[in-house]
């Protein structure tokens, strides 16, 4: 928050100035139960702290969510006098667009909020990306709450700091770092969450695991399909605890990602080209999948990881229920990946390559055609 | 840049993290001379100096710049590397929309920049405050360097760390505190500006002099007519400098606005809704001017300005070609302004009042009555 605008001499004669500031972000993870509870106030004190002026709010639902929680929802919403009318928002990784940020905001503007009254979202990964872009331009960042509904928003997208939207081809080309005032995790919200979308969030799961974490990555080998049958009820906590803290100690001093070498990059190399131009057929986490599969056969084939390690972590991620070879990893698709994920990385690859089961190093200088063996390879492991 | 992402127990046993951050920005505002001079290298070296590895930019130009130096701006770009194919913008107020940002975006899309290349920015405070949108949302933030053509954009609009698009009704609803990597000021570029829109800046320079700058107040007073006639060559130098180093002094240590008594908001109460219900007719300094009007008559009404330095400050307004009053300050006017900045200050109408030439006070209590009994009275002394 303190600055500095000093006059200064800019060399070669130039007179002028130079400000220098830091701002500040502070914001709060919470593991609740049941958070629709009408008892439970820890929504309603969390929006309250943030804003002690009135209860009313702001709160955009999730559609799906909507329909399978929309009355308890409104119940607790009106209860604890945040709202009687939320938004119901339709969502699809195609209508994650500045269209929907724009028809969000429309909606905030008609309602009226104050510069400090926060927005609450209640929703999956898209639901919270694209809530939380309306949240950083409204009024150039407004507060909000994010409440995952989904296994990806619970360990991923709600936790962090980053918005995003899509745009054309290009998957999350435009957002801001702009962390919520808090998020409440409530893995009991996955109860209805449906098998495949279970899946797919593990897929993030596996990812921290892979990076940083062996044992998380045992926790799955070995219980993946039991918490996926019970819906993390039995033996969840555990999973999802160590997959936020992992997820967390990685962001945490990179929030705004000054540091482009970034472990949980992994799994998102090549992904967002291919998750886009599969679009609609694979999920977030799929597409990742298929990516850390990949980049698993090129750490084995460089001899950075035992074969044995690379079989372990293809065959629990198809243990799991998650693809690992896709029809589109083909030359032309590897090469625009690599060429997005180069520019979106500062101009240096910055790869994440396993070295070992919850261990990695990044490397500058694969090839396309090391990609396409890899991804070929792949594709005869299938 | 430095964080923590640390366990800690949310109270009523609900456990969590708490993440705690510090995001750095530093810019720099530098003095040129002639910034299109193929000679002059300040801005290829700034380019340079923001991204080595290549010179190839992004660049937007406002059409009216273009217009009237695109010839040079053109040639410059070309001799040192950075475009031969500039994306000429056409703007206005009623253009600085998210529609115009996405065409912006779509066509930095379209040439590719990578992470760390700078986009530049050429024209007035529109097409600052657009590109400054695009650059903060291109991939959650993306350096840019502006070149500011205008009063406006020389003493405001390019100094700042704001960035901003109107949305229906409103006036830069959306938007970021995204601050440029460096903003060059040359004055020479004034000399192609029109009267009117000399004035338009002046205003802003009238709003630092009266909050902050008596001396300042007095050159303006002095060789207003004078500096725009001679667009600024002699003695404009003085001018700009005490009126940039005033907006710095007043931003660097509250770049984020987390303070929101702002002395630099003086004439921006009711002049976003007067701006924007008035479109096209009065541009941004113009509303300003109307507004400073409105409050020094507030001011003197309360007893906190003197009759003889109300008369002043309102001669000085008249004399330097800006409006003081307008037909649309009517009471639902004045009740929508007031209602807007209110909403827009955290829930506190934190009005500046001047005390004096160079120095003001925050009030909270101000009425729309009060407001309507200003603005007949300045009506009538109009």
């Amino acid at each position: 928050m303190g600055g500095r605008g000093l006059r200064v001499n800019h060399g070669r004669g130039l007179p002028g100035w130079t400000i220098s500031a830091e701002a500040p972000a502070r914001y709060d993870v919470v593991v609740v139960e049941d958070v629709f509870d009408p008892a439970n106030t820890a929504l309603a004190d969390t929006s309250a702290a943030a804003y002690p002026v009135t209860s009313r709010r702001f709160v955009v639902v999730d559609a799906n969510v909507d329909r399978l929680h929309g009355r308890r929802i409104r119940a607790y919403l009106d209860h604890h006098g945040i709202t009687d009318d939320p938004m119901v928002l339709p969502v699809a990784e195609e209508r994650k667009t500045m269209a929907t940020v724009a028809a969000v905001a429309d909606a905030v503007g008609a309602f009226g909020i104050d510069r400090h009254q926060p927005i609450i979202a209640i929703g999956g990964g898209v639901l919270l990306d694209v809530v939380g872009v309306v949240a950083s331009l409204y009024r150039r960042g407004t507060p909000y709450i994010r409440v995952p509904t989904t296994l990806v928003g619970l360990v991923d997208a709600g936790v962090g700091a980053k918005t995003g939207v899509n745009h054309g081809d290009h998957k999350n080309l435009f957002g801001a770092y702009h962390p919520p005032v808090a998020a409440l995790l409530d893995r009991t919200l996955l109860a209805t969450l449906d098998e495949r979308h279970l899946v797919n969030g593990l897929a993030e799961v596996l990812k921290i695991a892979l990076v940083r974490d062996a044992e998380l990555f045992e926790l799955i080998a070995r219980d993946g399909a039991e918490l996926v049958r019970d819906r993390f009820r039995t033996g969840g906590a555990e999973v999802l605890d160590r997959a936020v803290d992992g997820m967390l100690c990685e962001l945490a001093d990179n929030l705004w990602e000054h540091r482009l070498d970034r472990l949980v990059d992994f799994g998102h190399s090549i992904s967002p080209v291919l998750e886009m131009k599969a679009l609609p057929e694979l999920l977030h986490g799929e597409a990742v999948a298929v990516d850390m599969a990949l980049f698993t056969v090129v750490a084995a084939r460089r001899g950075l990881l035992e074969p044995a390690d690379r079989d372990r972590i293809l065959d629990v991620l198809r243990a799991t229920g998650l693809p690992v070879s896709h029809e589109l990893l083909g030359p032309a698709l590897l090469r625009e990946g690599l060429a997005a994920t180069t520019r979106h990385r500062g101009g240096r690859q910055r790869l994440p390559l396993p070295t070992g089961i919850g261990s990695a190093v990044f490397c500058d200088d694969v090839t396309e055609g090391e990609l396409a063996v890899a991804a070929k390879e792949l594709g005869e492991l299938r």
